[in-house]
């Protein structure tokens, strides 16, 4: 009998019809049962008369495989296997733990400290190539990546190959995101399997360097029609991909990048989210991550959440969230009882966008007070070499970093894991200090405070604990170094501290 | 007949009654008319058997003055003068000028570039002095600044004299602001006049100086029960106050500083400030602006305004806001149709509180966000050389300023002058370049567009109007200098820019 790893992929491939449309004419399914648990899983057609059925299966033991099709070559047809445990360094699944954060499905600590590439799977081999060596070098466990080809300043290129059948019928420009929808030359029908799977190589590939794929289901950033496909052409694209990836145990489904601009620019209407967001959390037999992402006009983001999504519905997991009002992040999670992910809060770069031009200082600055706010938070780099360049830009294209800020932000990252911060429990975020930026491991023994460019010279953690006592080692975020402090800490004692800009301080109980 | 300049000071001065209590017994008004347009004013006991009417004529030619009064000597009393027009420097007071700016009286431009010295005039001499002599140095033509002495940490010495007859009935810490209204060794029905006579003579001299007396009625940083006084108290100290004050032109009436913390702790309830703002209105006969400031924790300040006092009520002409979120500024002055003045966006110094550790260059970033948006800002400094220091801190004590943003907004100060901002129309506050601040003059033929701690290297100014072209100086803001910049700037063309932080484009409409 087949063994299975726990949390790895089980495929089933079957010969079956070509004529038609295999895509929609063939319904294919499979029940897989382990110990009277059965589950239905989705098949799909992946081209050349090839039917394929995934599953990633989550307990250990024996499992049965049927298929149900209305054609008969795969009707009834059988299988079993036998799960065994997971080896090193596979995880599982990220899921929500504790309500407010998140953890692997063995139980290790997760934290997201995402970065964002969105069209890097739809760019030549060799930068594909390139931004998987990217990540590799940095430590960054979440990327946000689209499914779908980008459409905007710097994204005029067209890919190589597209995700269905057909070609443009109308060239049009990097933001030319408003059309007849019929004005395609697409047939969403058909989806081509090449750039499925290149795309899930490209998801196996993340998984193995420990990289959560956020992938983004629909995004406004079209001048394809991709966005424009109608619920019904979205729904079959979403079985599709469901039927595709949710075996692959790192993927997440982000259900949109900016919904509400999807709106403003009449490609799927906001009521059509609820459905969106149920299909997906049906669908899906392994009940990845689900979240919904956020535009809206930023200045606006910096006092109102009237334009979200409503993330209370079951079937958001967590919130990703479009703001670099960083400070609001634990009202978020006390709010809505959800981890928080700060997805765009400005990239690093030098672009001529409000999201693309803030300092790796800024960027870093970011991360700090998000993470220790108990979020998770992304990275992005929009750095050009001149106006109109055809170097790749990490934020769409993937590729080489320019930047500074990712060197620091793996600090912060070593940092947290070397000290027990299997989670951060956000602390004195309202009181005399709340400029700051505080948080603890779960059981409160280490606690790491962020100074950030404030300059308290006499400062006092009126926050801590009282009768604790802690010794310091002092940090700076920038210089990325870590020294012993002189003195102990407790919560009615004013210390002294240098006038030096990104300073941090990690305190571990006595 | 005596002449008097208009906006500047008449004064009656009346002997009366000492026996009883002058302050509450003696009833005395004055009517003062002018071109048969007349108007009520209080007068009020100086002590000494000294009764005054004081007035602020605001029309040149000719006015009579007839008091009357409970007490026969002081009532039928007659007199006239002679109103002439003003001198140069002499603008009048400020106003609100259309709708959501200020302007003087005479029509000279005014953009509040305030300062905060809470207590300074309950300092020792020297400090008094030394204060004045700092506001000289500088460009600050507003301070924040109480009627009462201030108790806070840094501010635990008593006064020398106190504004009530007295003296502490129990000696109190710095923050002890919580005690039963009762036990106050004060008489607040009886006034202290050489109290209230060096605030005037500070105030006339703030005149001097060019500098708006910002007077803060109320405050709930209290040790001595001036917080508590209840409302008859209140609305009779407010009487005398105004009737002392209202013929200062530099004189704005500030209700309170930090108006729901006074009924957080106990001392004024939220109810009573509709009666406390519309009474100020109704006596004062010089109509001078009024607001009211809010506190609540400053986090909360960054995304919701439901702490505030409703800004709406006709009484109020101006926001007096607390936040450091100065991307809204634009917003709210768009909401409420009022001018806006950010009072406390977190001052320059190195104390322990998230309010008090601000750099200069956070300081002076603030600045050029908030004016450039439109609002008026004010400066504040809490530098110390040591724990429970007996240095004046400037945010409390006034004396000497350590700090170095001071010097760089005297620097934006004189830019704004010298290039014919005589009030800031704010720009681009949404968009693309939505993190820049942007503001142009009045017929926007000049705009002054800040990049803060951004770095655009290539930037598109598409804000600007169509087919416009502009000369432009680039600008550091933090090392204060000006110098020409090559190229023209337009809508439509990217221009390549310096990676450094702190620069500003001054464009000039060819």
């Amino acid at each position: 009998m087949q063994t299975i790893e726990k949390w790895k992929r089980y495929e089933l491939t079957l010969p079956g019809p070509t004529g038609g449309n295999p895509f929609r004419d063939v319904q294919l399914t499979a029940i897989f049962d382990h110990n009277n648990h059965p589950i239905t899983v989705d098949g799909f057609y992946d081209g050349n008369g090839i039917y394929k059925v995934r599953y990633m299966p989550e307990v250990e033991g024996d499992y049965t495989v049927t298929t149900y099709s209305n054609v008969s070559e795969l009707d009834g047809i059988t299988d079993e296997f036998n799960v065994t445990s997971a080896q090193e360094n596979n995880h599982g699944p990220v899921r929500v733990s504790g309500k407010t954060h998140f953890a692997y499905a063995d139980g290790t600590g997760y934290i997201p400290f995402g970065t964002t590439a969105y069209a890097w799977t739809v760019q030549p081999k060799e930068v594909q190539e390139q931004t998987l060596e990217t990540l590799k070098e940095n430590k960054f466990n979440k990327i946000r990546m689209l499914v779908f080809p980008k459409s905007y300043d710097y994204n005029t290129n067209e890919p190589a190959i597209y995700p269905f059948e057909g070609a443009p019928k109308v060239k049009r420009g990097g933001t030319d995101w408003i059309f007849d929808a019929s004005d395609t030359g697409f047939d969403f029908t058909r989806p081509v399997p090449e750039y499925f799977q290149n795309l899930e190589n490209n998801i196996e590939r993340l998984d193995k360097l420990g990289v959560e794929a956020d992938l983004i289901l629909f995004s406004p950033y079209d001048r394809w029609g991709f966005a424009r496909m109608g619920m019904e052409n979205n729904l079959q694209y979403l079985k599709y991909i469901i039927a595709r990836l949710a075996s692959y145990k790192n993927a997440w489904w982000a259900l949109a990048n900016e919904y509400d601009l999807m709106d403003l620019v009449g490609q799927i209407p906001l009521k059509d989210w609820d459905r969106i967001g149920q299909f997906v959390h049906e669908k899906d037999p392994s009940q990845h991550l689900e979240s919904i992402h956020n535009f809206y006009d930023p200045p606006q983001h910096k006092d109102t959440i009237k334009n979200w999504y409503d993330h209370t519905k079951p079937w958001i997991t967590h919130l990703s969230v479009q703001s670099d009002n960083v400070f609001l992040v634990p009202k978020w999670i006390e709010e809505y009882q959800k981890p928080v992910v700060d997805d765009e809060c400005r990239y690093e770069g030098n672009i001529e966008f409000g999201w693309g031009d803030n300092t790796a200082h800024g960027m870093m600055d970011n991360f700090w007070r998000v993470i220790l706010r108990g979020g998770g938070c992304s990275h992005g780099e929009t750095y050009i070499d001149k106006p109109n360049t055809d170097r790749p830009i990490w934020w769409a294209h993937g590729g080489k970093l320019y930047g500074e800020s990712q060197k620091k932000i793996n600090f912060l990252y070593d940092l947290l894991k070397d000290n027990g911060f299997t989670w951060v429990k956000p602390q004195a975020t309202s009181g005399p200090t709340w400029e700051l930026a505080a948080g603890s491991t779960p059981d409160e023994k280490k606690w790491l405070v962020y100074f950030g460019d404030n300059q308290p010279e006499f400062e006092l953690f009126s926050f801590l604990p009282d009768g604790k006592k802690y010794s310091a080692k002092l940090i700076n975020a920038w210089d990325e170094t870590i020294e012993d402090f002189d003195g102990e800490i407790t919560n009615n004692e004013k210390f002294h501290l240098p006038r030096r800009p990104y300073q941090a301080m990690l305190l571990t109980e006595e």
